[in-house]
């Protein structure tokens, strides 16, 4: 067995000699269509991948009367999900998980969140004994105890290692070839990690290691609550310089609570793609942002509920929940004080405070430790 | 004499006891009129402070033919850089520059950059032994032996302690009182840093102090060259995704730039209002980024002069030559592979690239440190 050399990539060191990765895609949304686009591309340029892609398609009948797999292997694309991209004819729809996930070794996970338990479940006993996992899934809950990560579930139901990949990924943007980052977050290998990067990056896709999964991963969710903040800004017209100021102390606390939560989290892991970048993106356009503003111009006279239903066509809002969520920790950990923009952002979408309390919270500035510079808080 | 009391603000230790705090305001522009309300608001709640300010403006004449300083004294109003905001009628505007600090022992410097040299020469032996000095001013030139910090100029010249603020400040924003934050750069002397905070704070402009007085006043400079960037994604409809990395990108560059300049820099800076906040308030909206965003819809085909002089009303942009001086830099010290946005945006500026570059140079990717994640670079 040859020794592990830090300078090679070399992450099957069993008794046989290293094996071509073989990849599968569990996921074929919006985002789950554009990463097998970018991972197709690169599988046939690499050779320490197999060509084949799968990808496991939750079968529909379509209008038509085909069925949605059929039509992604007969045109290679994804027309109810990613219309009028290619998704590399190397990508081969399967309906059946199981069939889909038997012989790889790299997973990609990049279903909605709400589906991932019962995955998970159905996955045991089913994948490869060597197989690693990555999730590309935004918006895990966050209960009292504790966020429930997606990395940690898929590690703790499976067995595996997980990464996770997040990043200012606007899926549409990335499916046309615009210029993007991300982020790949990691526990400790770093060659699984290297791994991960090669297979995602593209010219226009630059993807960068971070050894902080936790960080990452939390990056993805919290962002949402402060792009709720952003658009309550937008809707009461404060313009650009508040909007700055709401989504820098937004950034603070995001890194303050995931510290707290976590104590291997690091501060470097936010200035990456995951942290600053996706939460410029989502505070510029995006979902959360765009309801919340319509909420402020409302002065919150309509829900979020009504709001949701009439603007975003069947879409959720992550942010709202998250927020609540959020508030749940802060509340039974006794740290309401310090986070107030968090705090503030539940307070203002139940009702209790009018959107303009968003800046009116710096009113009560000496009472919380996050005014003070960056040596007065974690 | 007491001995200095870590705990208490005790600045003035010399035989009297401590003595008022007596601010004198050098400029009168539009921020510099702004900063005269928000202190003047300050120096009548504070009793460490003597109410009156002074505040020295380059005497003009106006179209009426009365003198601006007559005009300011007799209305509390600069009619000329902030008409229509009371400055607070403990103001007192002094066209005397000599006669103006004579008293102070707290100095404010907000003039255009350009004229600090002349007057740090006039005021050299005209100020008081215990002056503390602070500059708001943005945009020093970045010499090829190192950049021309403003507070260096001052504490050399006039041998006084000189601190920093900067942040996401729009003049007229703040004037009308919409939520904003700054940064307090300060040396070694937490005790003057809080003395400065307290006399810019209010409750809709919140100042923290950060013991980097070198890292707040790059933040201030070279965030104009990442806004020329985030000009050119916006000319080409790059979209929110490619803008929000390119930021990102060009915050990572500002942070290793400063760090290789000063060892002293530190990385949570950034994450200041000056940092992270500053960038987004002059990528989203500002002059370095309007002219940029003009310059990349007519491909690179009228010049940075001829834009500027048609767009900016006599004002000057200054994103250009700062990445001029930057590239001097990168180029003298052998910096420029591991600075691709920075020489990117000075590649284009003077036409050696298109405005398309700006998100093509990570085709480059392997041959730059930067990538790799936080722990490839400084």
């Amino acid at each position: 067995m040859a020794p592990v050399n830090n300078n090679n990539v070399q992450i099957n060191n069993n008794e046989n000699p290293p094996t071509k990765f073989k990849v599968t895609i569990i996921g074929s949304g919006n985002w789950g269509s554009v990463a097998s686009k970018l991972i197709a591309s690169n599988t046939l340029k690499l050779h320490s991948f197999h060509d084949e892609v799968k990808m496991w398609v939750f079968e529909e009948v379509l209008p038509s009367g085909e069925k949605l797999t059929d039509v992604i292997n007969r045109t290679n694309e994804n027309v109810k999900y990613l219309p009028g991209i290619k998704l590399g004819c190397n990508v081969v729809a399967d309906p059946d998980l199981e069939n889909a996930v038997r012989d790889a070794n790299m997973l990609v996970f990049v279903t909605p969140h709400q589906f991932m338990e019962g995955i998970c479940k159905r996955l045991v006993g089913k994948i490869r004994s060597d197989a690693q996992a990555i999730s590309l899934i935004k918006g895990m809950e966050v209960k009292r105890e504790g966020p429930c990560m997606i990395s940690t579930l898929v590690s703790q139901q499976l067995g595996v290692n997980c990464c996770v990949l997040m990043g200012a990924n606007i899926a549409n943007e990335i499916a046309v070839e615009k210029f993007s980052e991300a982020t790949v977050g990691y526990r400790e290998n770093r060659e699984i990690a290297d791994k991960w990067v090669q297979l995602f990056s593209t010219p226009y896709f630059m993807v960068s290691p971070c050894q902080d999964v936790e960080g990452v991963e939390l990056c993805g969710t919290l962002k949402n609550v402060v792009a709720i903040a952003a658009g309550f800004v937008d809707g009461l017209d404060m313009g650009n310089n508040t909007k700055a100021a709401i989504m820098r102390i937004g950034l603070r606390e995001m890194k303050a609570f995931s510290k707290l939560l976590f104590s291997s989290v690091k501060d470097n892991t936010f200035f990456e793609s995951c942290g600053v970048a996706d939460l410029i993106t989502t505070c510029l356009g995006g979902r959360n942002r765009k309801c919340a503003e319509a909420f402020a111009k409302n002065g919150g006279k309509r829900s979020f509920d009504e709001l949701e239903a009439e603007m975003l066509q069947g879409q959720k809002l992550q942010g709202v929940s998250t927020a609540k969520e959020v508030y749940e920790v802060l509340k039974h950990k006794g740290w309401l004080e310090m986070f107030p923009l968090f705090t503030t952002v539940h307070e203002i979408c139940t009702g209790r405070l009018p959107p303009s309390a968003i800046v009116e919270y710096s009113e009560h500035a000496p009472k919380f430790p996050l005014v003070g510079g960056p040596t007065a808080f974690p």
